[in-house]
């Protein structure tokens, strides 16, 4: 498959339901180099899953097994930096927060807006947050 | 393992019933380099797969979880080009036919004989079947 | 994640009772390079492993499923070459003998102590065991 | 290195002059998972891009070597498609033509406005490129 | 590209001169996943080289390296097994001698004609290579 | 070749002057599956890094050429925390410090020690650095 397709179709299989999406290259029978893509969706948005990657790759077959999700549960809080707002994720672990982490998409907007390193923005995220 | 080995075990899973079998390189643990190899079988195969990974492949151990298979529904047409003939696989979602797909093998035998670029092969296919 | 802690998490996962752990490169959403980690464990003792995992690593999800492991019998005998002992575990296929490996670590040790290649170990217990 | 900064960074290296950048999953000493990430640059640029890399990146250490690129000879044209117009790009070895590529972004964008697969885009194309 | 297609090139560059060849999973920008096709060649066979990759892949820029190749001496012997004969590649460093490898197409023929596994057949070898 | 083998060459390589050592998943011609073993080493110890390749590894064939290393400048400092001390490394860019790393090493001790996350140390670690 034209590798220029994965963005078009994960963001498609995003927008009918997936809830994760990845790619693991792997060697098929007879040496064949492929991407392996795996898909973590709900039992009830598995048939609109299917559809799209029976009618956008050129995939014949799909494997499907259940799984369990564990995730964190997280809220979102803002910190404010010196170079404007970031939005952080906070995850819990047995109603311990253990985990914060900018959104990167926030970073990236005043990186280029302050025309400052990405990781200056972390590091000041990372001093207020203290 | 002795990676040249792969293509005489394949050749002998496929014979004793596997339906898929691929290979994907990850670390395991002391971060020793190592190729997983993933054997998909009916059921009632899958003590003849076994006994082949533990006599021919240097693996002490299994992992076994069922998964689900879908496949488009599929028949084959024969293509007539300038250069010969060639099987084509077509492949349908909901009795639509939406993927045509050439016969590596005959593509392969056709370029070699008439000393051209396989590509032209697949391109010879494409208008004729349109 | 610090490609570093690898290490340290995995020695960690075992101690507290995982039974096998690689890691696997992928792609994830967007296109970014990640390390899927995998973790094989008995039921009991899947608390324990999704603590360590939600606590060390930065991850914020975890997938679960059922596996079945097959493995086979295996025991130890020690081979004496001229450089020294080495365990070879021995591992068996309905009761046959079919695989002799020597244990990395005393082959290591052997290697060192007697500042020959390891390859010549390998050789020798190979020799030795016939 | 946050996997989410790659974009970031390859959308400064590519303003900065890099002509191509790439990642490759590898295993560092002790067994460690990475990214190599590979750039090409002209001789004249080089220093901006080593900027790039020792401030917006963890790493610490470059290595560089000379290669030569060899690019087919390429220009654009325009095929109109019943959904709209797409720039195709035509590659010429030796004076013929030998590839003709529709530009992603195009089929991407007419196969969202026309609510169609973006394999019904390609393959237009290709049809009417005859 | 189509990934069946790197077996028919492959034979192609080995033809037309290509001293090795081997392929790499990578990421291109935007995340898209890839296969680098890497070939050491002579100097005067590069151009046939280019020839076929510029009109069999879907490549359209090579980049070319100078590179040094550091062999074995290496020669070949006979050895005969209880199930037939076979082809020994031994390599030599500094005029020793330090490795034997049996032919894998020998050793798969053996295996197949007596049908036994394919591992018998090395370790016969090994033990008559005392 | 035995992946448990790499842990000890590549000791072994940097005990004979390896600068650095890495591992690239790959394919091989005839798409076997392979490890790619890369050195960087100065030219004074070429010698030395062939001979444990041709003689502890199976490979038969190397190739050279040579790159350029650029390395920041750096030093090391000590950091105490709670847990106890931690060796820093200091790296500058155009002497202007842009990066602080604690050994990895340092951390895993401390962890142990006190029995807490690793992730602790290194947040410790920055909150002291500030």
């Amino acid at each position: 498959m034209n590798p220029e397709l994965y963005e078009y179709i994960e963001e498609k299989l995003f927008q009918k339901g997936a809830l994760d999406v990845y790619k693991t290259p792997m060697i098929m029978k007879k040496g064949r180099p492929a991407i392996k893509l795996t898909i973590l969706v709900n039992e009830d948005k598995v048939e609109n899953i299917e559809e799209i990657i029976f009618i956008e790759t050129t995939s014949i077959g799909i494997r499907k097994y259940p799984v369990e999700k564990v995730m964190l549960r997280r809220d979102f809080s803002t910190v404010k930096t010196d170079f404007g707002e970031v939005t952080v994720k906070n995850s819990y672990y047995k109603d311990k927060l253990i985990k914060c982490k900018p959104e990167y998409e926030d970073c990236k907007k005043l990186a280029k807006k302050n025309n400052i390193s990405i990781k200056e923005i972390y590091e000041e995220i990372r001093n207020k947050g203290d």
